[in-house]
């Protein structure tokens, strides 16, 4: 149970985790700061925070668990901003979707209370983001990978741990590189890809009578297209090199599949599909925990 | 009002349209053939069809209506061995995604009775195709493109256009080459694009490590690797030029997007990226006709 949680970015997925502490029981008061002002007067009004601080350092006075929610390239400002105020009884989370930048930000602004620091990477989101698509439940049965440092406090990845555990989430670990090159196969490609896939049709001359004949499998492919564009911008930014990597792996399996064709291959090709299908059928979301 | 529908190939396409035309009131009786003896012996047993035919010709026999919702590869073999029972007062229909190798496959096995045919193409679907999955209400709210030829007999286009208006789906014509440019890019380009994706990731040697981690946008963006594989094989394989028109475009796009990661351009891929955000929140799937 802690006393006061400060919420730096009050969006969806800080305002989410406002809402989930609130609703666990786990937090008394909650303080939140956002970089406009609106929205955090909007966070107070929706009751997703109890008060809104003037500043991210105001945010954190006081409180013994802070959560940093803001777009991964704002990590080093904002830590530099409330370092002054991080000491052994905070426990600092971000929850940004890459590691590798957020973790070299966080050594360079916080130096030797880095200890405070658990890195967080919740795998869940909404297309619309914003508080007030804020949810109590958004953390609900998803994963909530960890990737703490040599010098993080283990007593804080440990309280990091049941605080997720506590809002549904499973708990895993690893390194921040074995995170990003992870995440760089499974979601930052594949919004690369919708994001061009989705431009190559609308913009070409057709485009618009094409859109208006695309059905429900369009419509799921090219759902994370319609992703947050400053957080994307910094997720594969961040992320470059790994993401470069998987679009290459991605371009030769292309390759491949197109080789048949040209090559009339009907019966490779049905083969090459059907493992593929197989496997895409059996795969599932991480099933959530067993009931406590 | 029909006195007796024929489907030929009593899957998932099959076996909705024979129970949304019962559900209809439009059909009095249903005679269904399939390839494999155990699936209308499961549709009769389901209630999808009342009566198993013995061949695709016996299920034609006394039809005024009939459906072929087979494979598209297996479309010439088929008319041709329904042709003799095809008569002007035969209303013939497919189901299939791709239409120029329907039509071309349609004029030479049917020969002057083309003019019975009224190439059709619902754009639904379901992951899970089977005549077990098969659902009154698949064709409700969809679109369903019609590909009439010059010879086909005007009153049959409005005969099959007052069928698929009757089971709450919103009728469109085109011709046959302007439906394979446009599904090209809406459906079939996407389709390759998921299997090529799903294969990259999983074919890699963290592969089923990565796939643990995945999250509801991986899911979303590889719903379609699960499709069928032989009607993705006929599709990807009839439609193949456009196909591969389609993927130069979107190696292009995703070109011009890697462009800009590997130029550090982080304001300009934000803009990109939110032209394509906006684009794609505006989307939505073609409205459902207003209620009658």
């Amino acid at each position: 149970m802690f006393n006061q949680l400060g919420v730096i970015g009050c969006g969806l997925m800080g305002g989410s985790f406002a809402l989930a502490m609130k609703k666990a029981g786990l937090v008394k008061h909650v303080v939140g700061y956002s970089k406009s002002p609106s929205t955090t007067e909007m966070a107070k009004r929706l009751g997703v925070i109890d008060q809104v601080a003037e500043s991210a350092l105001l945010a954190v006075s006081g409180a013994d668990i802070v959560l940093l929610a803001v777009p991964v390239s704002a990590t080093e400002t904002t830590l530099k901003a409330i370092r002054h105020l991080i000491s052994p009884k905070v426990l600092l989370m971000d929850v940004g979707s890459t590691k590798c930048d957020v973790v070299s930000a966080a050594q360079q602004a916080l130096g030797k209370h880095i200890d405070s620091f658990v890195p967080a990477h919740p795998i869940t989101g909404k297309e619309s983001g914003g508080v007030q698509n804020a949810d109590a439940n958004l953390y609900q049965d998803c994963q909530v990978i960890l990737t703490p440092l040599p010098q993080t406090r283990p007593a804080l990845v440990q309280k990091a741990t049941d605080v997720w555990s506590a809002l549904g989430a499973q708990v895993l670990k690893m390194t921040p590189q074995n995170h990003d090159a992870a995440f760089a196969a499974v979601s930052h490609l594949p919004h690369l890809l919708a994001f061009a896939f989705f431009q190559s049709v609308a913009a070409q001359p057709a485009g618009r009578d094409y859109l208006s004949l695309a059905g429900p499998g369009f419509r799921d492919f090219t759902r994370i297209a319609a992703s947050e564009p400053t957080v994307w911008r910094d997720i594969l930014m961040a992320n470059k090199a790994e993401v470069l990597v998987q679009s290459q792996r991605f371009r030769q399996a292309l390759d491949a599949l197109e080789a048949l064709l040209k090559n009339d291959d009907a019966a490779a090709l049905e083969a090459r599909i059907r493992l593929i299908s197989d496997a895409r059928s059996q795969w599932q979301l991480a099933a959530p925990r067993p009931p406590k």
